[in-house]
């Protein structure tokens, strides 16, 4: 279903090369050429200069062509001015090259017709070459020691021990992540993809998915063409190798299109976070907390021994704010057993603290003893899985505990947080701290446990077995669904329709009589007993509560026809006036929980998914779960959890709980439908589904229909 | 009311002295002594060590003992083991001392009953001697060079620009903090008092808000005896200096003990946050983000000239940071002005951006006249009161850019704020920057937002008049009140007597009738008119609605007949069965929004006040506002605004909107109760308080009542 991801192999040549072609070499200072070369100095493969008008560059023999190489080039970087990038794309795909990598700007980011057909006429090419770009910064390859880059730095240094690999949209943001290196960070890769009318970032994950030298990867994201290949990517990696992602660009504008209130609060940045995080991704919204969350991820153990965390402080304040932090997160902070606690009640001053967090004072400055003492009981605790020791002073005589604490934890099968609370976080000190292989540092204890809890999320998710989409709704209640849409005289359905069309769907819905004057409704009433519920049906009245159009709990003829009166006159005074398609009289349902249920199609995901709690929840606080559609089972309950106002779900002041089971499973099939028919179904919402414990019935619908195809023109048809 | 602060002029002998003595003082490596006179290594004033076993160190003259020294010292830093301090503290009496630092650990924070004592005779001392400590790291007076504290960084070096002065309980996170003058940021003292027999933060606060040398206050807070003498020192100080807050240790102890959800909702840390922000504090909840966001402060102009901020980016990315950023912390990138607009038309490239956030892109590279041009257009733009520069990149092709960026701002009366990305944010280039006097730097965009649009509510907070406690209550019904609790027969008052004291402070109450039997309930009711509610009273039902204890709208004798069954047969299933006092019957109220009004004793702040809507919101995310009582109009009405769930009170889906000044004035009404008589109101709820557009009342009250004052055993009667 969706466009698959390239074989690693596809890529290798381009990203791990055993040679690099530099088109538009040259000498002039600042060039890209020049500054590409000198990104290349460290680089032992084969470098090969193409500018005609050398012979020779910086001691390297110059070729006038790709077709002059002694061998197929692996990497082509092009550092031509767009007028020239056409024919470098032919000369490569003669040559044979492994990819490209294309730096020029003045693209499909200008917005101008013949600039998209240029970009559009690369994305052709790349089809048969890998390609990077074009308006990229490039790629350093760390673990190569290139720089495929006209980035003024930092130098691409091959890491020692666990390395992170980043993937980014903008390369300014991926080289100033990168820049990590300089304070002692282990970085394997920065691949940026500017427009990416080639590989786009899904494409860059997965490669780094497969590489060895990549220990965990940071994927930052303005937006995807086709968002569900970086889900799959994510999926088939989850268990493997974490993947770390900061979305930008919290986008509005399909919020805005939606015609409900549904609609305005499922927007696209809460379908992607939805989407990732429930793809196994640890969704890191601060930006500045990326590498140092990342650097932890490649060093610490995949699976937590246990979820408790141990705090070996000598400040009572910064035990404090690691209580302030855990509580915030979600983390323990439990008791040591009887073991721990008695070696910490010998070794710890009474003025100091035995309890977790433990503050061993400053009277450890003179007692390195009590230090390892105290740090090998709590290592040993099986309560803890995690070693926490907050750094507050940036000197040597502080920081030297850290390789003696981390060895003590890896003895043990632990591993050690430094949240770093002295203003001083980097330097020589730091560099010797983050080089040490059983530690991680953090820049503040909030960071430091904000990792922590999505560590031991990432646990659970990576066991998590795959999910499989529902498969509730029949080929035949499909064909019946689509039918009835197509069937539809207008963009709205009313709610006599819409409900049609749930009711295909097995969902199960108010019922009632469709009549047309109030004659007719005090039959239906009569057939359908009374108390009932009275509603003008009009495409329309898209908000019928609003508008009066709905009269509930009538018990009599007469409160039927004094209803039917008032709500006459309430929408005679409306412009333009609604053309009625009727009255419809439905039997008034048990109280219970309010629940709205809708469908859309968002910009990027295409079919998406909400469910959310009627009322204040949903108005004020728009507390709706979203994701991409179909849904699995355990995925639309999981949703279902995610909800602030889960509670009232539950049994919430004495109200019977929802059967959950089945409120899922409703979800399902509205996923499955507006899965099955985007071309036809815009949006659908069910507000409310009336939960009243076991009994879940769509108590008003409504229903727009997807405006239908035209056919498109070309840009310049319009001149 | 509050203990009066000290005035500045009493701690400025032992803060900012001009001469030092050093008791305990010492040639030994390492001992506290031997620190101190290390850590006095740049201080210009006079140095006294005082110990009997030298009679020089370190080429000073050594003194035998307090009594001997040339003159009365300012400061005595105060390097003696616990056993040893009272008799010092003798001393610098005799002496004429400004003031001591006592170092030695081991008093209250062990718990012990004579360490207690111990520190309570301290405190009678400091009632005459200005006194920080004991269990303190003391303090630097970077001013001076002096750092009178054996902590082993940082050194105090005098500041160049406006500088930040820290105040912290815990010593080791006050000097961490002050490691930040390494990496250039200018600090002008750090203060620890620990145990603070004497002087505690709000002293200290009070004392920085009257020293020129500093420009913004950090403090960080474990807790107070007294915290309404903080709230009225950052009063004082809010329009002329910044402070800020970090406030650990979000304690749950006063909550536990409530007997009302409401109570619960109101725990201390919400208190502490609400008064500190309603006094004008800066909140900052990330302990990293201190200082960046203090310096920033430091050096900012007062008053932004407009709430608009212009991004001057050389990468889109980091444009799109700073959007999401300025979006997430309600600060305004209004687009360029014409003039502006212009000038960015003609010098950014077509793959640039020109609208706000302004992306240069990396061209300016090569072309600084652009950078120059736009910068000084959007400077000039009336539009914008800051401009942002997010640097990228950690080397001076990009760093140079920012005393020239700082300049131009400057030179049109603006600022500059720098979110630096790259992942180095430390080191030489850091520092050079940071002394950039037009411009602050952030270790994140998101830190950067959240600073500009603490600055902007401060603007305002700091020009809003003063206000006075409201003075609703006359003596006669504060009278009535306390007469009415004190003829309670039990700790909790059942809801007629609850109503009763309402009613005496002039709140509006449902009324009805308290009958003893059916026959009194249907005769009551036949009086009120029907519709009617029935409640059972009894001190033993707190919470009457879930005991069943409550029927709402019984419309006419049969429905009240049947209700009184159905409670009668509910209440005899409780065990042990409630001991009712009566049977209430009221008038049914019309329909209204249901709005919750508290009053509790908080254990730090004493009488507090809270106010939420009833249902979900306070159930299920604790929206409540809660304040220190008593209140001023206008503080209630903050509250009211405050809430998540205000739309509700303004007019929500056709509700009429409630009159927001009677229920401010309801909430002030509670607030002088609960503080006129903390000794005997413990705690009120009024729940709910049902407002009907302009009719507001209290349908359900509950009171509890002080536990009489025991006589309070030393500690030694124990024994």
């Amino acid at each position: 279903m969706i466009r698959p991801l390239p074989p690693h192999n596809a890529l290798r040549r381009l990203l791990h090369p055993a040679s690099i072609a530099v088109v538009g070499a040259t000498a002039r200072p600042g060039a890209f050429g020049a500054r590409v070369l000198e990104n290349l100095a460290g680089y032992h493969g084969a470098i090969w200069p193409v500018n005609p008008r050398y012979a020779e560059l910086g001691g390297r023999q110059c070729y006038p062509s790709l077709a002059d190489l002694p061998a197929p080039p692996d990497c082509v970087a092009v550092a031509a001015p767009r007028e020239g990038v056409a024919a470098v794309m032919r000369d490569c795909l003669a040559a044979g090259a492994g990819g490209a990598v294309v730096f020029a700007a003045g693209y499909a980011e200008t917005g101008l017709p013949d600039r998209v057909a240029e970009q559009a006429a690369l994305a052709t090419v790349a089809t048969r070459l890998p390609l990077l770009g074009p308006n990229c910064l490039g790629f350093g390859n760390f673990l190569l020691g290139a720089g495929v880059t006209f980035s003024a730095g930092p130098r691409p240094v091959a890491p020692e021990g666990p390395a992170v690999g980043i993937v980014s949209q903008s390369g300014a943001l991926g080289f100033a992540l990168a820049q990590a290196v300089e304070r002692g960070v282990a970085v394997s890769h920065v691949l940026t993809c500017g427009n990416a009318a080639g590989l786009d970032a899904a494409d860059l994950v997965a490669f780094l998915a497969g590489e060895p030298g990549c220990a965990a990867i940071v994927c930052v994201l303005e937006g995807l063409a086709e968002p569900r290949r970086l889900l799959a990517a994510a999926l088939a990696m989850r268990a493997h190798k974490p993947l770390l992602v900061h979305k930008m660009a919290a986008g509005r504008d399909g919020a805005a299109a939606a015609l409900s209130h549904t609609g305005a609060v499922a927007g696209g940045h809460a379908v992607w976070r939805a989407a990732l995080s429930d793809a196994g991704v640890v969704l890191v919204d601060d930006f500045a907390a990326l590498m140092e969350t990342a650097a932890f991820f490649a060093k610490a153990p995949a699976l937590p021994r246990a979820p408790g965390v141990a705090v070996i402080s000598t400040s009572g304040g910064a035990g404090i704010l690691a209580a302030d932090a855990a509580e915030g997160h979600g983390v323990p902070l439990p008791q040591p057993g009887a073991a721990a606690a008695a070696v910490l009640a010998a070794r710890i001053p009474d003025y100091g603290s035995t309890r977790n967090p433990c503050d061993l004072t400053a009277q450890v400055l003179n007692d390195a003893d009590a230090l390892v003492a105290c740090t090998d009981a709590l290592a040993a605790d099986p309560a803890f899985g995690m070693l926490l020791y907050p750094n507050t002073h940036a000197y040597p005589f502080s920081t030297n505990r850290i390789p003696l604490m981390a060895e003590i934890a890896a003895r043990h099968g632990g591993f050690l947080c430094v949240p770093w609370l002295a203003e001083v976080r980097e330097g020589e000190v730091m560099r010797l701290a983050q080089a040490v292989p059983g530690a991680a540092m953090f820049s503040s204890t909030d960071r430091c446990f904000a990792a922590l809890s999505a560590w031991q999320r990432r646990a659970i998710h990576a066991a998590r077995p795959p999910e499989a989409p529902s498969r509730l709704l029949g080929d035949d209640q499909l064909d019946l669904a689509r039918r009835l849409l197509a069937s539809a005289p207008g963009p709205v359905m009313t709610e006599s329709a819409a409900a049609a069309v749930l009711a295909a769907c097995g969902i199960p819905v108010a019922g009632g009589l469709l009549v047309q004057d109030l004659e007719g409704a005090l039959a239906a009433a009569g057939t359908l007993g009374y108390p009932v519920v009275l509603k003008a049906e009009s495409p329309d009245l898209p908000h019928k509560t609003e508008a009066g159009a709905v009269r509930l709990d009538l018990r009599d003829a007469a409160a039927l026809r004094q209803a039917h009166a008032e709500m006459t006159a309430s929408l005679a005074t409306l412009r333009p006036p609604p053309v009625l398609s009727g009255l419809l009289v439905q039997p008034m349902l048990p109280r219970g929980v309010e629940v709205i249920v809708g469908a859309r199609q968002d910009p990027a995901f295409g079919p998406v998914v909400a469910v959310g709690l009627g009322g204040v929840l949903v108005e004020l606080l728009s507390d709706m779960a979203v994701a991409p559609a179909p849904l699995s089972l355990s995925q639309a309950r999981r949703m279902l959890h995610s909800l602030r106002g889960f509670p009232l779900l539950a049994g919430f002041r004495g109200m019977p709980a929802v059967e959950l089971d089945s409120l899922a499973e409703i979800l399902c099939r509205v996923a499955e439908l507006a899965a099955a028919i985007p071309e036809q179904l815009a949006e659908l919402d069910i507000n409310p589904l009336i939960c009243a414990g076991q009994r879940l019935v769509a108590a008003d619908a409504l229903i727009a229909l997807a405006p239908p195809l035209k056919s498109v023109d070309a840009p310049n048809s319009k001149a």
